[in-house]
């Protein structure tokens, strides 16, 4: 009997990860075959089969990946000492994932695969309210530093950033002259000016 | 010879845009018939093709006349005499729009098509440069009535509501607490921030 290997296990699974999100990104979830995939990782279809029983199974793994890197990240963040230029640092983060081709066409496939699949729905819609938590608990943490327009409500604030980051998206579907690296600075401006405590004219 | 009468081939091809719509929004643009289509129309299969030869040419008509739409909306804003509050009342539209279920549907499955279906993609592309542009005009007439910040760039501005815009249909697809109506004075008080002439603390 062949010994199981958790760390080759996770490792072969990875592989398999990486290889189909470049695919899918470059061909689309549907377009992409399970023998182009097979191809990219370097492996037999049995072999990928023995990980994932189906595109959809990756697809999720993916999206469930996407989570715990979210998920670790926001950990990471809970304890900067200002909370504030913490959430600026994660919009830089969202800005540069969004300049990388193959995050961000990868990105829009699943949101246009979730639209289909309801698994998929359910997945997306889980990583989105723990992302929009997270970002309510930073901004409830940067009210008390006085940052923060203590007037807002942090969660609802919370669905806006993540609004304007779904926007970010859109925008490289739809304008091929939306540059994130460059844009930069003015998602900053935009999110400081409405978190801001003074009221506009 | 049976004489043509362009009145009624243009309610035609309305009642086949408004029915096909609906069955777009409800089912998908893949998954929905042709049959289905004729059906929700009430027309036969023979008189359909007269009108379209195709289910991407009716999606094609859909994307256009979305397009007069918005042109004539902004050229009537072109002449209010506050465009600040044009632009305000441009977003109020946006958000009754994006609470129109059908609407939001046909819009996010539009969204989905122009990323596989490059003809759609072009489209939708000039309907959003078009939008941006009218948007960008309104900005420029609001500094020079000095209501908004005449060191923002126009356009740069113009990319970043649209982003917004984007989002709230994006949220729509994510985020089944996500209420456009409720939210109307927020997409109005994080415009008014963004666009206020004082800088951020």
């Amino acid at each position: 009997m062949r010994k199981i290997d958790p760390e080759r296990q996770r490792a072969k699974r990875r592989q398999i990860i990486e290889a189909a999100g470049t695919c899918f990104a470059r061909r689309g979830f549907h377009a992409t075959t399970t023998a182009e995939i097979c191809a990219a990782a370097g492996m037999s279809p049995g072999n990928l089969f023995h990980y994932f029983d189906s595109k959809n199974a990756i697809i999720e793994a993916i999206v469930e990946e996407e989570r715990r890197d979210t998920a670790a990240y926001f950990a990471e963040l809970g304890t900067a000492p200002d909370p504030f230029d913490a959430l600026l640092g994660f919009l830089d983060v969202v800005m540069a994932l969004a300049a990388d081709e193959t995050y961000s066409r990868l990105t829009l496939e699943i949101a246009a695969e979730a639209m289909r699949n309801p698994a998929i729905g359910a997945l997306t819609a889980a990583n989105d309210a723990e992302t929009r938590a997270a970002i309510a608990a930073l901004l409830r943490a940067a009210m008390t530093h006085g940052r923060v327009d203590a007037d807002l409500d942090p969660e609802q604030a919370a669905t806006w950033i993540a609004a304007l980051i779904d926007g970010v998206f859109s925008r490289l579907a739809v304008d091929p002259s939306f540059a994130p690296e460059r844009e930069k600075p003015m998602l900053r401006l935009i999110v400081s000016r409405f978190l801001s405590s003074r009221r506009p004219v």
